[in-house]
């Protein structure tokens, strides 16, 4: 608990005056006003975040959190739950789609076994277990508030520990077979929307299985009756190991002043809760891609988020995120490369 | 003539067989079948372009076409005409948006002088100006058709260069202060939409003057009358040199098996008079980004084109092609980098 509090009181709001400065800059450089649109946005954010007039995000890191879910034995996911084993040792490997998008845009791939339900041995394989798997939600609480608490913790410590290496950008990525699941069942409760609206069929689940989906969700709130402005009732109810990793893993980057790129529809969960611990962590956060799971624009919008990668993309892993680093190091270049009217000799247009 | 009828004639459908050998590969890669969107889509595009199982686009090229409208004395943009000359310049020394999303994804930008209306004495710039500027289109023709025809394989001959070079991918761009006008002409004309529909701000033309632009346009169509089926005639007579370079461009590039990455609108302008030419080079083109530009939208719909990305730009130049490339090199990465279910030793689900 005590990591938890120092990480949000660490949290500060983004410095206004480098903001303006930095916003002066943009309006002057070699372009019609505002016609780099959300690249201008960003430079600015970032600006806000760091105090620098030339920010970087030249050092990134996706931390992946991988977790089982206990409500897979409801049949809620098409994949066996051992995927999630045999996938994040594939992460490890550099075989998976966030490796590729990785790879693509120079990042490393941190993947931290946060809750599999098999041990891993695998030097690669971070391990901060803190359960075999979470708890099966249509049955009673996924975890302990402790447990929750203590996921937190391990990822705000796994943001940190990749900030202390120097990285300045960090995207947040998951591996856990069922995790649409307690997803949507989250966004159902803080939204006030009926699971129907916010089920899809996650990772190729058929159709006609995500009535069952849907009343598993329903029943999961129904037995557990989350408190829906307590995100540690909300996490140890109905959540995940994952969703409480990559929770973490924002709160972490945003007590370092770092910027966290959010991935599609579990990432975006995770940060909706990370802001209900604080709502200055918005500040901090990057959407990159929508994904094509039915409650991920629902979840955007929530939390004011307008993703910018529309790719019809649904992999998870954190792919979107780290193929959204490419666009906030877009908006470095526009104010690294560019020069301003003045120095080109124009006058503004 | 005859390098325009001969690139035509040049242009292969897509290798059938490749794309349906590589959609097999993806579909078996470590990921839910379809999770990776339109990544998938476009290395199966990318398979049929070049006949080739692991193709790549490692060697890129942005063609920037500069040229000047003569009906900029029409009051239709905000900017002074002499903004085509300086940042034609700009371009050239490499410090103007599309360089800086060049720079990002480690393209070259190839500037072409096709009619500025100035001479430009700089080794950088290519000389291939048919004329100093276009006609004002509000009080008669463009161009001749000759002169269209030129600026067509102006080109065609430039992407052609870029290929023997080396380059595997090319990118269309332009630069041409007004030419938001001759390209919501021509949407226009083809679509058969009032210029009222297609008509926008340009960059940062003052709504006030919007609807003088909207009547100038009106004016352009009923004095010239162009045949909407006939790409030659549209682009002499409401068309500009830049129009005419970058279609010639992707006619070039389709001819060579090379994909072209379209911009935003006055891009996509170019590509609907491209296809008019020869409906097969359609296969050739990939989208970026959707412009801010109130007919880009449009534009795209009409040729069938979805950008993925959605950044609220506008600035041309084909910046945001530059930024596509990157969406590109990732479905390629998708390709190089990940496993198959049964290298990994997982069942596909």
């Amino acid at each position: 608990m005590e990591k938890l509090e120092k990480a949000l009181k660490q949290i500060k709001g983004l410095n206004e005056k480098a903001m303006e400065e930095l916003k002066e800059r943009v309006d002057n450089l070699v372009k019609p006003i505002g016609s780099l649109g959300k690249l201008e946005d960003i430079i600015v954010q970032l600006a806000g975040i760091t105090g620098n007039m030339h920010p970087k995000v030249d050092n990134k890191s996706v931390i992946v959190m991988a977790a089982d879910h206990g409500v897979c034995e409801e049949g809620v996911a098409a994949a066996p739950q051992e995927v999630t084993y045999l996938q994040t040792i594939n992460i490890a490997s550099g075989v998976t789609g966030v490796c590729a998008m990785s790879n693509l845009t120079n990042a490393d791939v941190v993947v931290v076994d946060i809750g599999v339900k098999e041990d891993i041995d695998n030097e690669k394989v971070i391990n901060k277990k803190i359960a075999y798997g979470s708890d099966n939600i249509a049955r009673g609480p996924a975890m302990t508030r402790e447990q929750a608490i203590k996921a937190l913790e391990a990822g705000i410590e796994m943001a940190e520990n990749e900030v202390r290496k120097g990285k300045n950008i960090i995207a947040t990525g998951e591996m856990g077979i069922g995790n649409t699941t307690p997803s949507s069942a989250i966004l159902s409760v803080v939204t006030g929307l009926d699971p129907t609206e916010v089920t899809g069929i996650g990772a190729n689940l058929p159709m006609e299985l995500v009535e069952n989906k849907v009343n598993i969700i329903k029943r999961a709130i129904a037995i557990n009756k989350p408190d829906k402005n307590d995100p540690v009732d909300l996490l140890s109810k109905i959540g995940g190991y994952d969703i409480c990793g990559m929770a973490g893993t924002i709160i972490g980057a945003a007590a370092c002043s770092v910027p966290v790129v959010v991935d599609g529809f579990i990432s975006t969960i995770s940060a909706i809760i990370a802001t209900m611990f604080e709502p200055k962590i918005k500040n901090y956060l990057i959407p990159s891609h929508i994904s094509n799971e039915k409650a991920s624009k629902i979840a955007s919008e929530y939390i004011g988020l307008k993703p910018m990668l529309d790719l019809n993309m649904r992999l998870g892993e954190g792919s979107g995120a780290a193929l959204g680093f490419y666009i906030v190091e877009a908006a470095t270049k526009m104010n690294d490369v560019m020069i301003t009217f003045e120095e080109s000799g124009i006058a503004a247009v």
